[in-house]
């Protein structure tokens, strides 16, 4: 039985790597049996924004809590419930867990699937209060109900080719295109982008994918709008004392967008050289540039509480929105973790025809798992890069 | 030349009948002539709930601003570029103005045309801030772009027999099914209304009509609670202890809604008996009671200054909304005033086949246009009836 | 171990009722265990139209194909890895057999499951070519993916007194329900639907439930169509010299309608009294009196390949279709199997909630199971009667 | 006053240029005012497939119809009613007139509108049975509801330089999107498009704009696939004998596609090296190689009269459709003109922007209004070339 490196949580600004046992088809926390659950080696599994949040200490996560929940791997045992995935698959794990058999997974929203979280609607890998399931940055995990669950790559070879475009498919690659789709971007839509991090490129590569004409994407990080400007989107600093409107008008030669997408969430700063968190700012911004009647995706994470707020009413969720702004311009709103399987299979086939480069608009880098606490590090300074931690020595010379 | 006595707002708290001068083809505020337009000799006209705004000073509309904007007619002129339209026609008069020749209008967005109000999008009939077009509590009106904004009805006769019901389509029967219609609301569905005032009742209505299982309906105002009652829906009194989810939860057997719809806006009193004005109180109950990727339609209005909100925040419309309790179950949210002409036609079809009462559900109560002053008062006061004002007497003897 | 009474058909014309073994947890055709599957004990099991083709000999079944695939029942045993369906559970059960995990199930198409028929995509009861699953016109049955495909009743008592509409939502209202839906049928809607056997009855009664103002049924069978008028509809007989428009425009005042259904299929018949089986009848039919842009649903069945067709080309499905009609007003048809999990849930509310009367409005007939073939012989003759078998005699004294 | 020189139908086989006169702002045919037209200049004006139906003799026209629909211009002059297009906007021209008044106009069918031809819903310029309108393939031409209808380029100088790609807008490119768009083509899909002339060319292009990962498109024209795999498309000879399931096989490692687009209609010819002309090819080739759930978009032309039909019955328009095949799949089918305004905003953002290279695609080729004749000819005999003509010399020098 081989041991088993995961990626834990010590309390705010540290992680380590500690080698854990190999997993079981069960879920102790729950008391469930998961015969209908696959053990995967992992192949790839990236640092997210969201562990973040823990990791600095934004959340209740408890010291030991297991990181990881954008996974990618090849199948090596099935429990005795599996019958279409195979040992042998190579596959993308959607970071919503989800049964399958609830309604809500039969309508699509799998990222409130019913039946994997006591405590509420939608679990997730390695996250605190979404269900105790184990951490996926991680040598080998367990993926509950895995024929529902996973996305077998069709051929093992081609896939390995493009692996660093296929590990974004956990997660952030359907999550940006969730922002833009929700916010109906389509042919020839000019699209607002608010946040250059990873998601924010992934919205932004989504935005073209869907056909939009021009795509704007905005952040107080140079590094990371530099990012976006490499593959063709435009920018706006968010440091300068511009207001966010005539920034706009000066690429469109108007001030309003056909749609906007939030892919920064309450940690958001203000604008302005020296500003300070509040949390509202991206969602009053996105109001105040979208066109009358559009519909604005919300993939950033909005809590219901934040131990970090910065006043009594942000800790509770509370947030100062200018609610009348959208009201007066008919707008529609899309808030939530992305449903990742109704978009996942769809996004792997424009990577392996070519159709799109995720990995390096988002600027995919690989590490080994022993240098994960670095990657959390660089990536909570505002490096552009998209950390994929290679726990099995798989991704030497993948490139993008 | 008639004269037009006309409504007319004279300073919080006060409204009087004016004569004013009959209609000409053309909008002096904007220095158009109106040759697509109609004038039409007004068989009903509503007090709607966001007059109320206007007259309780929560606005900056001037004194000698003309009201009303739930028309419905006969008419009796037609511009030189009028095609379909006829002399004689007895119509519906969609409150939002709208050219049918913009982006937004192909879209079907006439809640916020481009073209007919020089200061934002969207116009409507005299309303502060909405384009100058004069008020339609009055004999006769001015309807522009009349062969794209009036919905004639097929037989005049029968059309009278179901007059009050008809007059529901110009602004709260569609204002209230565009709210559970963008709320999802479907056969079987259960659905929460806020607020049971003209707009929660048609809400409620609509409800019903598009095959909701059950609908419960919330207001602190018995009277009106018993309105809803009347036509078999649940209801929950918050002026109560209770908490709404605990309240739901007796009704249901469980505490969440499959849909939930914003009859109130920003006028909102908080729950218990001697709540206060909370303006985010509505938006932060339906996101509590409804279940995870629930979509959560909001007619009630919310706007972008108050001049009498509770505190500076308020005032500037910056409302404390709790956004991660809605991100949490991956809400959607759908804002703004009704495109009434997506829906005025098929509820004109509904009513005329005796398929839904909505006069008789929103206790529709005729008032010669003289006693407008007291219809303003009686309403403000909470009474739960839908007053429609008949400016030229022909109303008498109709009934619901 | 029970013994198994199950309807077996014997060839053309001929049906049994045969005593077979109590069922298992296997599929022996596709040499699979069930683990995931369910034995229920039958409550109710329709005839339904569709097994009319088989008995008719105008499909390949083969002697002794075992019948009946609208099963409602109690669950009295459950394979190993169902999760969360129980033994005593009251369930419906969609006609439709499928396995939750492949593509089509994921996006909502439960009609044409990949996984549950080697010969083809979709699979069901008791039926030629599905795949090989006994028929439910039995005392016991066996439901695999019980926990995807078995709709559980919230409570036993309430569902036991409305269990004749409960067991139309296997197969007939959920139909009806599909072809009124992608036929655009909402609020206000004028609608014609094609044939008043039990699916034209479902149809129209779900018509009227999702806010129809008009409904017009036309059949050749004056018995069926005032079955049609006891619930509101208007009727057209299909007999007389008369064109259907014609027809139409007398109950509407124009000669179209804004949707239209076919509840006939292949086996549909020609206009006039001595009118002989014309396979695209309906076809031709519902495009001359849809509107511009309407939408068709196509529930009825049309095959490829049919042993008894009138002529060479229609015995293997190819038909004289008029489709330049429906393309001159850009109609758009949606054809096959309903996707009964898409409808089930939400009718099952209507139902409870007591906001439709299902079995009423088909007339629903129990029979005891040994009455089969005398319910087969009757329905084949137009009964205007769903018959309703009760393999263990729990129905009795159940009415609508 | 300029004269009007315009291409002619003078028989089948045979195109003149006429000079005509100078048109005015009415409609003889219809004896109406056109107060709310504009009188354009036309800078490019090309031939379309649906302008060989009739000058092949296969429609009724008669000779001296007017011909051509597809229109770019300049407005020169404008009626009393248009209030927002103004003279010296440079537009592009949909080729379905509507009034933007109707009910199908309100719904965005644009094609069926019911205002613009007494004899049936939806008009055209230059069209037989069209409402009389006059043809576009002229030095000017008549634009009623030039408020609505036209679509004016934001910038006359950026327009002129990509007025070969905007010349597309008026027909083709819209009309092979619709294909697609109605075919569900989006992220990822496997896409199959019949015919390689222009409107499949388009379609094609437009369904790499969708996202599609692999576009196959089929003929029996080898110039015509040529110029599919120029721009990425895989393609499928038709003359061959393989079966069409099995070269898409050969392309996709499976025999389905998750889309199909039939850009042919009703003059199609079967498959092989001699294959005469076989109305229903398409149709049925479609549904075989649809997967389950699939939705066809069919733009290409079906019709309800064919003089030179092969048959009888074709001749009427009935033809051989094994509907069965789609049946069983549940496809469902979109039929009909595209409604060019729901998306030629869009398209125009999209070339502006640079995102799609349709006049490459299409291979468009200016010729001069005399050539017409010649232009005609070549087409028919299959040239892969889309052919647009120049009526005052004003793209001279104009290229992809």
């Amino acid at each position: 039985m081989p041991g088993n490196k995961t990626v834990v949580y010590q309390g705010p600004g540290h992680v380590s790597v500690e080698d854990l046992d190999y997993p079981k088809l069960e879920l102790p926390e729950q008391h469930r049996k998961i015969n209908h659950g696959a053990i995967l080696k992992v192949v790839a599994s990236n640092i997210c924004g969201s562990d973040q949040h823990m990791v600095r200490g934004r959340t209740t996560a408890p010291e030991g809590q297991t990181l990881g929940h954008e996974i990618t791997g090849e199948v090596v045992e099935v429990g005795p419930d599996v019958e279409f995935i195979k040992v042998g698959d190579l596959c993308s794990v959607p970071f919503n867990i989800a049964c399958g058999r609830c309604r809500m997974c039969m309508e699509g929203h799998t990222g409130v699937c019913l039946n994997v979280n006591p405590a509420r609607a939608g679990a997730a890998y390695g996250y605190v209060d979404m269900g105790g399931w184990l951490g996926g940055q991680a040598q080998y995990v367990l993926v509950p109900y895995a024929d529902f669950n996973l996305l077998k790559f069709p051929d093992k070879d081609r896939a390995m080719d493009k692996i660093l475009d296929l590990a974004m498919l956990s997660d952030i690659f359907p999550t940006g295109y969730h922002g833009c789709y929700t916010a109906g971007v389509t042919t020839g839509s000019t699209v607002y982008i608010a946040g250059a991090g990873p998601v924010g490129l992934a919205a932004a590569t989504s935005a073209f994918l869907l056909g939009a004409a021009v795509v704007i994407v905005g952040d107080l990080n140079e590094q990371r709008l530099a990012q976006a400007r490499s593959f063709g989107c435009e920018t706006v600093d968010l440091t300068t004392d511009a207001s966010l409107a005539d920034m706009v008008e000066q690429i469109l030669g108007e001030p309003e967008v056909d749609a906007a997408v939030d892919a920064v969430g309450f940690e958001a700063r203000g604008h302005g050289a020296d500003a300070g968190e509040e949390p509202a700012t991206v969602l009053n911004d996105i109001m105040s540039i979208a066109r009358p009647a559009a519909r604005l995706g919300i993939p950033g994470l909005y809590v219901t509480g934040d131990p970090g707020g910065k006043d009594a009413e942000a800790k509770v969720g509370s947030l100062r929105v200018s609610i009348g702004t959208g009201w007066a311009k008919s707008h529609s709103f899309t808030t939530g973790q992305c449903p990742v399987k109704q978009y996942n299979r769809q996004l792997m086939m424009a990577i392996l025809h070519d159709r799109t480069h995720i990995a390096k608009n988002v600027h995919a880098t690989v590490l080994p798992i022993d240098d994960a606490p670095k990657g959390y590090t660089d990536f909570d300074q505002g490096a552009a890069s998209k950390y994929v931690l290679d726990p099995n020595r798989e991704l030497v010379g993948a490139g993008v």
